[in-house]
């Protein structure tokens, strides 16, 4: 499919926010090493890059990475990164493995208004001096341009111990 | 603690990413309205939000709304929202309740490079039409920019039942 392109049921906003988002911008602070180097061979999410089996490299530009200081205590990280290359106006998609079309808030497809993914990764191994993170598993394409790293904790972000009304 | 002052310990970049980022640029979708209308009333993060036991409300500009469809079916989702007042330049920090200066990747602080925040909120009510979500919980302010809202998927992101080698 062009990227250009609508599947049936799909819906395209009137404006495209690639071209007129404004509100806040973002800075680049790494890129992710995936072994993933096209979209053909990408896994489609977190559960497939895992059972992939292959490890990937987080690396920190040299200005940001007195920031990693104290992230090798943590088993866990969350990752947002910044999906370049996919389009931001499809506000109802047609995923190939559902049956209807959904709204963009309802899918974690790349394509969205603010093209910022997420993952939930095991860390491996912190080498603060190089910058350079080693992760379980990642679902991006090489050298897929880093936002944030973030430490997991069980008590904030694992809904099993909290959400047990 | 004044916006440009630092902690002992505290480091910040020699160039400040509130003004120098320009990697890409982000819309803001709607706002999150919260109790919090001060900082000093603000939960400092989603363990000490859902103590008070006050739920939020996720409110979707009218642009979006059709990108809810199909979110209702969802216990959990994950809300990215812009910390627009906290400041992007410290890369060390020394917070309150830390007896060292940690790096901002080991922190959840709002103060980032990126000021992302997230938090996996439970769902009790999806109004598609008023473009209205209501949440149990949440740790920003009144009025917080919304960024993105995304499924939370135990399989994806429940890290004891992925990460369990």
């Amino acid at each position: 499919m062009k990227d250009n392109e609508k599947r049936p049921g799909e819906i395209a906003l009137p404006f495209d926010p690639a071209t007129t988002a404004d509100d806040g911008s973002v800075v680049f602070i790494g890129k992710i090493r995936s072994p993933w180097k096209i979209r053909a061979e990408c896994p489609k999410n977190m559960v497939q890059a895992r059972e992939r089996g292959r490890t990937a490299t987080i690396e920190i530009d040299d200005a940001w990475r007195t920031g990693l200081n104290g992230l090798q205590k943590f088993s866990h990280a969350i990752v947002l990164y910044w999906m370049q290359e996919a389009r931001r106006d499809l506000i109802v998609q047609k995923p190939r493995n559902k049956p209807e079309p959904m709204g963009v808030f309802a899918l974690r497809s790349p394509v969205r208004p603010n093209p910022i993914a997420l993952a939930t990764v095991r860390i491996l191994d912190v080498d603060q001096t190089a910058g350079r993170i080693t992760i379980d598993a990642i679902d991006c394409l090489d050298c897929t341009p880093l936002l944030d790293i973030k430490p997991w904790f069980e008590t904030v972000d694992g809904v099993a111990a909290q959400h047990t009304s």
